[in-house]
């Protein structure tokens, strides 16, 4: 073979090559746009001169206190001004983001600290009664400072921490903040809460931050100067990288400290607000609020969701407020959302509960990925395009984590066959857009028939009076399993067996129509996810 | 130093890396929206399904014919559904696209051919004869292709050549297309005309297309769908990267042998164009055209600007017959455009002579290029924000060419001092926005003081009955030089030098003032670039 001459001299050199890190996106908006306004809060309006200012000072700051490459700084933050300041000032000084999930226990935040090995700890005001709790549990003793949230209102008790904003105020505003070495460098690690063995910590790179964080401005179709609404918890994969990509955009973040109806119609209206994301309930929240709280939008606001799919009832009230929703789906080890149902005109000609199957599918790849697919696990070959053959969705290319923290095995493992294993299961539709059929552990088997726990929740889903569903596996002497649903009525919408039973025998295969329907209210998670595995155990407890 | 724990076994593997290369947006276009329309040329319309097929064949028909990595393919086409063919079938087999400027002589494109080694050659019927008297002219000989396309009516006559239609049908569309092997693999190579010496290979490769295409897309607001006409040249600079960028979106190309007033006009309104891109002359082409032929746009159609400041006149003109217009710059050593003349939104509050004036500033750094600054070429320190201090325009970052093709000393001399050297020169304004004063060559020495030839043209410009200037040194018996403008008057504006030389003397200091205004049409290169050597050398001949 002839050597390839295009490759003679051409070689890297600082004048063609940098490396890749969402970074540089807020020394643009602040050089480009120094007035323009970067963050809401409450009264506090910073502009992206500020901002930059302040996230220099902070990672000057943390670099005063020696911290840099490859050390670890943990915040436990709600949505907040400190937030967004810790995801550009900690990498800014080499350092690696470590969000925590606000509503964990203080042994897992114990064991999360240690496996990170953290040396700093960021813990809004809020939460340092649990952070104290967990560093007592912990061996890491880091440095702990105390954001004080003017937005929270709780009356202070004397805590030995440094003040945050007083932190930040020592640190130089023209700090001269480190490039990674490597754009494969470590940005972030973020915790998978896992349903088994201890948390694995997920490492993010500038790399795929910085890819991620375009696709989701082209996905999301983001203007210049867009409006985003923080409903999404920033702890929750870097709040799938928007953090990062309203800079690339000159946007403004609108900070939230609760997720709760009055304030978010009133930041919608009141900041003109274009782009928001949450889990179905968050929807559901807005919704339900009361009239007088609701506002007019003009013109259309974009929501993503994730999660879960969107029901059709909530699809249609969400038209009419004033909302176009889009599905997005992804993992913590994808950055947050690397799959979009990207939407066709055509699909908005067809009857609504036509266009809320199709939304129901999780789609196809965002542009960084490069490559999305249902593979049978065992073969590595793709499964049948039909719609119907279960396999497991893989992922492979730019958004995909570096890997597990300390955890080779964990990392290996994922990454067996040269495609990331998401262990969620799923189809192939003929057009190619990929639904999930369930995660492993939900597929009920009964007879020896595999039974999706979601085919069976859609079914009750198109019930009227069904506001939540969760169907898992419950135990049949018979059949080995069979399955158990839980029912969270409607409002004003009495509901009872016999009527869902009717329902589901009309819709479903006999097999497959729920031994028992329990109704109750569904346990979640902070960020909107069922928790199914409280059902799961509660239904160990019935027999079908 | 400690080692950083977070490089421990969190290597790249093909689960989480793969090179970045536009051509996978082809790829995921096809599969996501095989039906949309992607390109529009006369009756002739592809769906992204057919684009994709037929890019592959091209690629596995180029590939049968032994052509792969590190191999030149040259284009010598207009704006047609081939050379979009071209930009992604001829990388698809590994090979390199070398786009020819179709307005060159012979003896400039065998240079061209010779020095890229090209082995294939695919030229419209159009361009044939010139072809072939290059190809006499040339050492190489490459397998000859020609290009029939259906929107050429001239009669053919018998050329032996292959025929582009049929050569691409022998391809496979189901060809295993080769992802490059390393993201800094070429993809193109254009040759810049330079004023002096040999024309020089800019060698561009498929990470910096990538970022440049998202670049362009974020750059210009491109929602999903959009719809691009083509009156750039795809033979300049991959038409800026916009034949990548439109596979990211999911867009529509509407092909354009020639700009004409007629076929935009028609094109814009029929088929709904959302964003086109061109030198100030396509402007004032469309703006000059017949009422009878214009069309009514609804919404504002967005165009892009680049090659010489718009003036305020046809600014005014454009935004009343429905478009926003937005000021680029860069060279084909930055694949395009790589500065944007980033709009204020309280800069449209402005009396339309200031909004003019901002709007003729070049700007700040497109999102993808990490560095911009006007540097002093011998220190290589940053000149005063005071929008006065010349120097000279430097970029760096992922979107600056790989190096010169098989030019090692111009290469060297670009990249000195870990910057490229534009050879522009310019001054930097307090905002940061950066303003060309004059190339290098344009700059006019007076009695020792420089004067910038656009700072005089700025000035003619503002005239009503000035349609273009152009402003060259002129050998001055006492000064050295002196300035001399060339004029060309607006359509039923009568002028002559006595009321152009009491303007000059109005808002010019005495010393700027043109010695001779000479009147005639202004010659233009093929993108509408000026060419200015051509006046030099009549200026030559005079004396001031």
């Amino acid at each position: 073979m002839h050597s390839n001459p295009y490759n003679d001299g051409l070689d890297r050199n600082p004048a063609n090559y940098q490396p890749l890190t969402p970074l540089t996106f807020l020394e643009r908006a602040a050089s480009v746009f120094p007035n323009h306004t970067a963050i809401v809060h409450g009264a506090l309006r910073y502009s992206y001169a500020t901002f930059y200012a302040r996230s220099r000072q902070l990672a000057s700051a943390l670099a005063k206190e020696g911290i840099g490459r490859g050390d670890t700084v943990s915040a436990m933050l709600a949505n907040t001004p400190a937030m967004l300041e810790c995801h550009y000032g900690v990498p800014m000084c080499g350092a690696v983001l470590h969000s925590i999930n606000t509503r964990l226990d203080a042994a897992i935040i114990a064991f999360q600290l240690d496996h990170a090995m953290s040396r700093v700890v960021i813990a809004d005001r809020e939460f340092m009664p649990l952070m104290q709790e967990a560093l007592a549990l912990a061996t890491v003793k880091p440095l702990l400072i105390q954001y004080d949230d003017p937005e929270f209102s709780a009356p202070a008790t004397p805590v030995e921490a440094l003040d945050y904003n007083a932190f930040v105020a020592g640190g130089d505003p023209e700090f001269a903040w480190l490039m990674p070495e490597d754009e494969w460098d470590a940005i972030s690690i973020n915790y998978t809460s896992g349903t088994t063995g201890d948390p694995k910590g997920v490492v993010s790179h500038h790399r795929g931050a910085y890819l991620l964080a375009q696709g989701n401005a082209l996905t999301t179709s983001m203007q210049k100067h867009a409006v985003y609404l923080w409903t999404l918890p920033m702890f929750h994969c870097n709040g799938w990288c928007f953090p990062w990509t309203l800079s690339a955009i000159a946007g403004t973040h609108v900070c939230l400290r609760q997720v709760r109806a009055e304030p978010i119609w009133e930041a919608l209206a009141e900041e003109r607000v274009t782009h928001l994301c949450g889990a179905p309930i968050v929807m559901s929240l807005m919704i339900s609020a009361p009239e007088a709280v609701k506002r007019d939008l003009d013109p259309t606001v974009q929501f993503f969701t994730a999660a879960a799919p969107p029901p059709e009832k909530l699809l249609a009230d969400m038209k009419t407020a004033g909302f176009e929703v889009t599905h997005l789906y992804g993992l913590t080890e994808t950055y947050g959302p690397a799959v979009v149902n990207d939407w066709h005109q055509a699909w908005s000609d067809l009857p609504p509960e036509e266009q809320a199957i199709l939304k129901s599918r999780q789609g196809v790849r965002y542009l960084p990925l490069e490559g999305l697919d249902v593979l049978d696990p065992d073969t590595m070959s793709p499964v049948l395009r039909d719609g119907k053959t279960l396999g497991e969705v893989m992922f492979r290319g730019n958004v995909v984590m570096k890997g597990y923290f300390r955890n080779k095995a964990a990392t290996d493992k994922a990454f067996v066959g040269g495609w990331f294993h998401s262990g969620d299961l799923g189809v192939v539709h003929p057009d190619g857009y990929i639904q999930l059929k369930d995660r492993s552990k939900d597929i009920i088997i009964s007879g020896g028939e595999n039974i999706s726990s979601i085919e069976v929740e859609e079914v009750l889903y198109r019930h009227p009076a069904v506001s939540v569903a969760a169907v898992v596996a419950m135990p049949h002497e018979k059949w080995g399993e069979t399955p158990c649903a839980f029912i969270e009525p409607a409002e004003g919408q009495p509901v009872d067996d016999a009527v869902l039973r009717a329902w589901c025998r009309e819709h479903l295969a006999p097999y497959k129509v729920p031994g028992r329907f329990v109704f109750m209210p569904i346990p979640r998670t902070s960020t909107g996810k069922i928790q199914k595995f409280l059902m799961r155990e509660q239904a160990r407890e019935l027999v079908g």
